[in-house]
């Protein structure tokens, strides 16, 4: 586990910079020729404009790239329903992290409420001032209903980033691990966690071509019943398992396991039953599935984990700012499943030659984030109901002029 | 009424900038030491100090300097209901002007829920987020029961500055006017107009000890009834007049009127009917309640309105940034009466040497907002319920810290 260490630093930090997030202004009114151009009299007529056309707020206001990173603090990184309050750090380093890989104006909203229609109803009523809507730490099942409503009653991006920045995230690695081990889609995936990852990682698999899968939650792998919340039921008929059994049950002939779930569940013996060459995300944060040098023992080819101190990071950090860059460019109303897929398989090209320590690309690498913006930005014209039509070229234009290389 | 020009200046403005307003990152995160201090894993640490102790928000995130600007376009300028996505320049635009004058990050927040409660429900539901509220442009009668109900379940400023940032301005000119023409509190003061503006400055004149008041809506002077709806009666009583009549008789004799209510709806007749050396605070906005040359014309003595091309510009922009950066400063917990008085104190008094066209400082000189800043965040350690205790030397040091001079 990090130690103690880089939290006490990160207090004083955050202390130190009185929070991390602060607001610009991209005018100057500290005259009255501003002023009355910024604000009144002059603001009216914008207004107007805005009232006769709504589609003039993208042009004419900060909406075009505003995106609100939503949570209700009911699940917080590994802590838990630790409030919105305490949540507040981790969405105003996200807003930080839109601004800074995507250049993305993004904003903390901390909900009080709690309830699935009250968290609905709450982001529906602040959703004018925003062009996309990125929900945050809140707590499974709840999620799924949360953006399913969210996504039909709203003309704008909705995402979920715990769902699908971590499938698109894992996706992209799987992809370029397997390239390494030289095997395909025909491979035997197992995906521990039925979680608001989990969920999502087979979700996206299975739409990128995947047919060899099984997922598993605490109890084992699921297998359809109408016993089973809806959510992992339709999971477990996308996999078809067929017999009930244990996660090291499901890992016998398995190529990956990709670990969305609890510290330190599968040990040396569990990896060697897997097929030769195995591949192991172990994504729990910040203890993962299998200690790293036990994975190392076991065998395991291509090792990945969520932290930064080892190779192979998976980090949503790859996904995000990418995706929302790309759905804003072209006012995408939507993050459509073939915009996820987009958003994975650029990522995937984006770490260039890789190998068993490089399946992905660091976040500080110059490229990776136009890669995915573009990608999402092209498809979002075929799937995400984009309000402006752009060529490849003029995409790149835009994201140059961003300051997105 | 301001040309067309302007308007058509401020909608290609607008559409250069792509709006006003931008979120700016105060830390580096661009690589792994910032990217573990900002976000994961170090960020943990500090959730879990604001979990132990809310108040430690104030200190390790953006909430200390962070204010919602929130309305639901039902009242925006004099455009009217024009609903909250048309009203996101204008309250994009104050955010930039708290941001410009106060050294505030405030963001926009366009509500798209219009029924009082619901409105409640909805700042309170994203209050976490903030230090503090400014509501704007929200109709009356609603505008009153949001407020107050915010006030009791909130403990951090509310502000509805179409009342109280009017009303301190006002207060602020009056007092300078007075001076000007030599006269005192015992002066008789009319207030066209019982919306929001007009029952705010009723009750902040009678506050600052003024007792010689009468307050006319659209029908005439208000006379104390049980026919009057509440927020009506209230200032009715305050005012205590006890014959009915229209505005003109209303104006005979009187010293001074302050109009917040519609264009032209005085003349020369009514206001050489008024006591010698008259003052007119015509606010109506952009057409004054009387033409200014019908006023000079008249014999006013000072002349205020809220255009910026005519001398003593009576403008909001003078209080909400240096109440708002005052309270924020020492975290107090609501805006008090003496706050406000403070305030409008402290705004007169920046004005140095008064004279008939100069009763009120330029938003732009240096050392009004400080003035403001320092007198509120003085007085909410008596009576806003501040947190910080702060003397007035630490709180210029505050002030010139966060470059507000």
């Amino acid at each position: 586990m990090p130690g103690k260490d880089i939290g006490v630093e990160s207090v004083a930090f955050h202390r130190k910079n009185r929070g991390k997030l602060a607001v610009a202004s991209k005018v100057d009114c500290g005259n009255r020729e501003g002023l009355s151009l910024a604000y009144t009299p002059g603001v009216a007529a914008v207004c107007m404009e805005v009232g006769k056309n709504p589609d003039a707020a993208y042009d004419l206001t900060c909406k075009w790239n505003t995106v609100a990173v939503v949570s209700d603090g009911t699940r917080v990184l590994g802590l838990g329903n630790i409030g919105p309050l305490a949540a507040l750090p981790v969405m105003e380093g996200k807003a930080v992290l839109f601004k800074a890989f995507g250049g993305v104006d993004a904003f903390p909203i901390c909900l009080s409420c709690k309830k699935e229609d009250e968290i609905v109803k709450a982001v529906e009523n602040i959703a004018p001032s925003f062009g996309g809507i990125n929900l945050e730490d809140i707590e499974s099942p709840k999620c799924f209903e949360v953006e399913r409503k969210l996504i039909e009653r709203l003309d704008m991006p909705v995402f979920h980033d715990d769902q699908h920045g971590t499938a698109v995230v894992a996706l992209a690695g799987l992809v370029n691990a397997l390239k390494v081990v030289g095997k395909g889609k025909d491979a035997k995936i197992v995906v521990s966690g039925a979680g608001a990852a989990g969920i999502a990682i087979v979700k996206l698999l299975h739409a990128a071509g995947f047919s060899n899968l099984a997922v598993c939650d605490s109890s084992g792998i699921l297998v359809d019943s109408e016993k089973l919340p809806p959510y992992k039921r339709e999971v477990a008929k996308i996999c078809g398992s067929e017999k009930a059994g244990s996660l090291a049950d499901a890992l016998v002939g398995a190529d990956a396991l990709i670990g969305v779930s609890a510290p330190n569940i599968i040990g040396e013996k569990e990896v060697r039953k897997m097929a030769g060459k195995p591949i192991v995300f172990a994504l729990s944060n910040p203890i993962p599935e299998i200690a790293p040098d036990e994975a190392k023992r076991a065998g395991v080819a291509v090792f990945g984990t969520a932290r930064s101190d080892l190779p192979n990071q998976v980090n949503n950090v790859l996904g995000f700012p990418g995706i929302f860059r790309g759905a804003l460019l072209v006012r995408a109303q939507r993050i459509s499943e073939g915009m996820k897929l987009a958003a994975s398989y650029a990522l995937a090209e984006s770490a260039g030659k890789v190998s068993k320590d490089r399946i992905l690309p660091l976040p500080f690498e110059k490229g990776v984030v136009g890669k995915v913006a573009s990608a999402v930005a092209l498809e979002a014209q075929k799937s995400g109901g984009a309000r402006l039509r752009m060529s490849a070229r003029e995409i790149e234009e835009e994201l140059a002029k961003l300051g997105i290389g």
